[in-house]
């Protein structure tokens, strides 16, 4: 499909400027663009490629001169990203999910599904779960008994949503996301060797050997509550909590094998990045970011507006709105100084043994 | 369903004070209790928030008040988490799998299932491969021809179990875990710059471009062996050893998202936690733990009764009872130590190069 | 089967010693040998345990006085893994995958699937998918409309591959894979807190609070570009591209859990350990390894031949041929250097702290 410059500019809110008539049916990277793309060149570097490819017009910064740059037509773009957002949406096909129910597809009795719901070839929709209308379901998705789904939410191929559960329209679950598996929480007869490390934080002297023990199951009865416009990347998990729900606000945003444990509380609008991970009964306010890889420990509260970096692990709590890096994370500035003092280091206390080699000499001679 | 509290005390093996003839049916945080729950309040955290809630009765530590806090019966847990278990396996109304054999599944000829095995809906299970009693198969599951399966397992929904794999009897399989895909072993014609790396630590002066040389694979031929009891969570992956089964020991808890190598060897209930990772060859000895994000490198030992902290990396071998904690990990006592003063560093740095200054002033005055 | 000791030599290109007309039937460990196997006896430790087991014949290093260890046979490994590896390939049955169309298969109309490609049980291939001839696809595997994949791949159980995406010839995708899933990208409208907090890095006074504002979408409308010969481990998970394709570059071999975000470009014959995970737009260089849990921020770059090493995480661009390790990632020489120094640093400032106390009273004698 076809759209002229003009009109994507008004579809994204933004402005368009010279031949705003000319079409284009795709968007590319300028050096990859053909002559019918709009090239996408929201940073210098991209500008600066522009001359390698064929597009005529561009998405660009707001003071480019597109002129100069030999295009045609542009779309002024103050915010580059949230233009990327009008774009792409406009010219995304739409999800690739059925939108009707595929013959093949097992819906036990008693569940509530609307006329207008899709459910993909071998997917399972157990007996009582509702689901709302306008929201498709992709192939091999298995939904437990009783589980609620909201209207217009897009559940993608593989999803397994456990009993208990409930999903806020408008989520999205990409392929293979798995809701409401058991929480991992375990227990022995006995304190095990494991609860006295903690407790003692290794001021304690541990026997080297523990007796044997099995671990007893704490069993999980609490189900998962998901927000509306909630989206979960692929091959996450989110634990069902033990007598109460765990709980992810409302448009929060998490990626691609995430592991969020039994009883935590995500607040709204977040976003946790890919290979996270939440430890059971943790905490974590409104707005709050997790970098990739970034952990939080079980039982700690993370507070609304912070920023924990890639790969950093929270082991205490944290207030509102700190930036945090490290293991265990410290706030960004104390991280920066001790990273630059640690590669100083080597040369420092070279440095200081060999001052501190004549101090004897020194001492005699006081 | 509802019980007692004496019925619910006498079922775990705790005592019953008050009323013990109240009838509950559920269970719930203290401050969501409905009058027909039993609050769990193992925590004075919890104890504080009773008054938020409508419970008249609740789960408390030993030496609680709870006359005083306005309960009419209480459970004397005098180890909370122990006693959590015993009630939620009383309240849960068992795994959420069928225990029969679905219509749509393909059970392949030769297979050996006992009468009692339940298969869910479009479940695979291959030519050969044997199931004990009881055991109980979701929605979604491949088995491979040949595949050996205990008794009284639960292998939920979209669970993978490759050839040459054997799962213990009463071991549980949370959704999608992978259990015999390939080990990750491939090895170059000539040795890789990673080999040169790894032998030489840095110390090697490696030229800065390699030859271009391709991957060529070790096959796994080894299966997996898991004893009995184990629990493995969504999403975990367990690769088949290369000549010999990779093991899991009897009682091990794995959580979601773990990797655990070829030809890995883990002990007798061990617990590793959410997104943890044990490479190629590795060992863990029996009641190890590995923290959330705790990773093992390949080909090392790490003994029994270990714990490796959250986010912790053991790059070498680590003896029995060790607490360890950091990257690379090392004993608890010294990364907090070393923690503490990478935190005081930047000031002492300073200090230092402050009172440095004048000493070439000193130095001419000697 | 059975293979003379002669034929498996020549077969991997190594060299055979005493009895070589001795059948065996399997490859085993030395100490679990059978007398009907080939010990696997590459290292020191492995030809130590050969006494323990059966074995009449072993593979073993060059130089190995194999008559003094009592073998009747022996084949001669200058490079012990590179003959494993044909070892195990000549000993390898084959991937446990179907070789014809299962009759539960969903095949759309306009799918485009060779005589010799095998479908597995309730696997859905979309319409106009093209297939090349001798690709194997396992059970429950969903391809979506128009994917394209090469020759000769294996698709395992439950992998998905989504629309946009071509899989070059020769790859392996093991099971429960996502391929070309939405990428993580959404932008505010205003400037987030997040961005600010980049932007800093700490130096900006950030307020505590942040407005409250949703999270937009960009769309991912630019699928996956895998190469040939590609093998991608279970559960792992690649991420559709924003308006190019992500790519994954000829021969590399990428392991569990793996995480590619949305627009990176992996080079070819890198390896990427498991856990590991590339965030959005970074570019990775040729026969680059990234070791277990490593990970490489959005936006960076790392150049060709650079061994990130298990547990580091790149967080700025790396220049070609470096061996980096740590968090945030530097030269291996740095950082054992800084991690030594780190570990004597309590000492070190203990001592300083016992030869500043003095001090004062120098002062005053001065």
């Amino acid at each position: 499909m076809s759209h002229s410059i003009g009109d994507i500019a008004a579809a994204i809110g933004a402005e368009a400027v010279g031949n705003t008539a000319l079409q284009v049916d795709g968007a590319a990277e300028p050096a990859e663009a053909r002559s019918t793309d709009i090239a996408i060149a929201i940073t210098a570097g991209f500008l600066a490629s522009l001359d390698q490819g064929n597009a005529r017009a561009a998405l660009v910064p707001a003071g480019t001169d597109w002129q100069g740059l030999g295009l045609e037509a542009a779309i002024i773009a103050p915010r580059g990203r949230l233009a990327m957002s009008g774009l792409t949406r406009l010219l995304d096909p739409g999800p690739d999910l059925p939108d009707t129910c595929h013959d093949t597809a097992v819906i036990e009795a008693g569940a509530l599904i609307s006329d207008t719901v899709g459910v993909g070839a071998f997917s399972y929709i157990g007996a009582g779960a509702r689901i709302g209308p306008g929201t498709r379901i992709g192939h091999h998705v298995s939904v437990a008994a009783g589980v609620e789904i909201g209207a217009d939410c897009h559940i993608h191929d593989g999803v397994r949503i456990g009993r208990g559960c409930r999903i806020g329209a408008g989520s999205v679950l990409h392929p293979n996301v798995v809701i409401g598996a058991d929480g991992f929480s375990f227990v022995t007869e006995a304190p095990a060797r494991v609860e006295a490390a903690r407790d003692a934080l290794g001021q304690l002297d541990l026997p080297d050997e523990a007796p044997e023990q099995d671990w007893r199951k704490i069993h999980s009865l609490g189900g998962v509550e998901i927000g509306a416009d909630v989206e979960i990347g692929a091959g996450s998990t989110i634990d069902a909590g033990t007598i109460r729900a765990t709980r992810i606000g409302q448009g929060t945003k998490i990626d691609n094998l995430v592991q969020v444990g039994h009883n935590v509380i995500v607040g709204r609008n977040c976003l946790l990045c890919a290979q996270s991970g939440v430890a059971g009964s943790a905490r974590i306010g409104d707005r709050t970011v997790l970098g990739g890889k970034a952990g939080v420990a079980d039982n700690v509260t993370i507070g609304a507006d912070v920023v924990l970096g890639g790969g950093s692990v929270a082991l205490s709590n944290v207030p509102a709105g700190r930036i945090m890096l490290g293991y265990p994370a410290m706030r960004i500035e104390s991280h920066i100084e001790s990273y630059r003092a640690l590669r100083r280091l080597p040369r420092i206390l070279d440095r200081l043994r060999n001052e501190q080699k004549p101090v004897p000499k020194r001492a005699e001679s006081d």
